[in-house]
């Protein structure tokens, strides 16, 4: 291969419709300049949260990213040439690039993680040992402080996300309530995940199943927003903890959402709900990802992969994050 | 004096109808059983919180006060009959008894405090060193962890527990800005505290003020909630706490109320917005009382009185807290 494939974003979507903003385009295969790297990516990491950086609102917590150029995103991959003193050609890597054949970067300290090959299963770097893994950990741990006994709803079960935190928090010792959007994510999260309850939010009524959860949620940790997080809020057990780690319900329309509708009950409970992004803690990586080895060698966590198999297929398998037509991780292998 | 006068709740009052509410009774003055203290009260505290007592919700912190008793409510007195091991005829203590001239309780270790008679002018036992001074230095610094250089915004800023945040926040060595609801109030604010800058939220457009604060707010010290924590959610700084000391806004409608409209921001700033009342602290009392004495006697805060004289005149007194016609700690003198 002499060329590189690469999306182009082309103007900020409207809801779903990445047709009309992407187009799939050709150039020459980069060539580094002093502090790049060029990798050849294996495996492209979709994550609803990018969905943010598509958008023309400068509030969010990245800035728009520009139109005209290559869409962004998280990559695992090889290094084929690397002009940076830390990063070697043929090491395995991870790091924010490009939906493209080849991602050229300039790595700061945090953002180009060298990969250790002795996991079988190199997506989990994308995986359990990922970003999702890492936001997982630290919002139990560090965020919400789980201990073994309590109570904890996760939201988007089925996700990437939301599929580690269920594995953690059981890992923990705490009993595990899983909210998912079809009986097929449901009956995964029971017999595959081992969750003790779930819910299918499009089939039941979320507040009134809640609601008959012994001694109230003591940590919601919630990808979801909107009516999710309204049905959970009055249900929280005092001194209960609520981790954001996305707003799904709010991605589509530009990210503007409410707070919960029964907002009084953060003081009558004494509740803390804070915004969490892993971004922040990229400099813990290391730590996170051997807690997660371990939990990982010892069947403790893993991810079922959601494969995609070609760069040209990238916005369907992109949608269904926004659909909720995937378990677990949303891949696409090149 | 040998009956006792106490004000009785007939039924939960509507909105700010306190008339139609309570009743003033005569009784004969109690006889203390054993674990029991009879105090003769000299203040009565009069607080927003108490308005959460008195409304028939059932998920409200404090379970609904029976109707056809006494009110409850904190006040200060000297004890003149004592068959508890702790406490001593004579003493001066505060603690949660009755609206009326004496005062029968049961006290646990936490809710009778024996106050030390060196402090000059005891009301601010009800003021700088009562439970409003626990609830302004446990938020600023055990919620927010507020730092030297932050920003510090506060609501409903010339009431009570505003007042203590306003001057803690600064001798911490914040910058604070105010919210209020009168000029009166903001000139107050403004020459008396010594605040950086303050709003009359009747007057201006609070969210287009706040926007103007260079750097964000870094602590929203929150006891008003509604349109005001809608107004500052999207001016907070990156990392900003939001304490949740009070909903005043949602007291009179029952408590309901909803979520700041820019939720989102919650996770695009990674802001921590937490409930929080003083009660759940009472344990460190002695600690809290111990630092704020310290500030109070180097001229570091203080605490202004709206008082008035007579029990009979208790309702008028407490429609203030809601109408927002107070500067201060308001009290009643009997």
């Amino acid at each position: 291969m002499t060329t590189n494939r690469y999306w182009k974003l082309n103007r900020y979507p409207e809801g779903n419709d990445f047709a009309s903003a992407f187009s799939l385009e050709t150039s020459e295969i980069p060539t580094p300049r002093d502090g790049e790297v060029l990798i050849r990516n294996a495996y492209l990491s979709l994550d609803a949260g990018t969905r943010m950086w598509i958008t023309p609102r400068t509030d969010s917590y990245h800035p728009p990213l520009p139109t005209g150029g290559p869409m962004v995103g998280l990559g695992l991959g090889r290094v084929v040439a690397s002009r940076h003193a830390r990063v070697k050609e043929g090491q395995l890597v991870r790091c924010f690039g490009q939906w493209a054949d080849y991602s050229l970067v300039r790595p700061d300290d945090a953002s180009l993680h060298i990969l250790d090959e002795s996991v079988s299963d190199q997506r989990q770097y994308l995986g359990a040992l990922g970003l999702n893994g890492w936001t997982a950990l630290l919002g139990l741990r560090h965020v919400a402080d789980v201990q073994a006994g309590e109570t904890v709803l996760v939201s988007a079960a089925a996700g990437a996300t939301g599929l580690l935190a269920c594995q953690i928090a059981r890992t923990i010792g705490a009993r595990v309530h899983g909210i998912a959007g079809s009986d097929e994510k449901c009956t995964f999260l029971r017999d595959r995940i081992g969750i003790d309850g779930e819910i299918n939010y499009k089939t039941s009524d979320v507040a009134s199943e809640l609601g008959k959860i012994e001694g109230g949620i003591n940590v919601f940790f919630d990808n979801v927003g909107g009516s999710i997080l309204d049905a959970a809020f009055p249900h929280m057990a005092m001194h209960g903890r609520i981790v954001i780690c996305g707003i799904i319900a709010a991605y589509a329309s530009g990210g503007r959402t409410s707070g919960p509708s029964n907002f009084d009950q953060i003081l009558m409970k004494r509740l803390k709900v804070q915004g969490f992004m892993c971004t922040d803690f990229l400099e813990m990586g290391e730590d996170l990802t051997a807690q997660l080895r371990e939990w990982m060698d010892g069947g403790k966590i893993t991810m079922p992969f959601d494969e995609t198999r070609g760069l040209e297929n990238t916005l369907a398998a992109y949608s269904k994050l926004f659909t909720g037509r995937n378990i677990g991780k949303v891949i696409v292998r090149l």
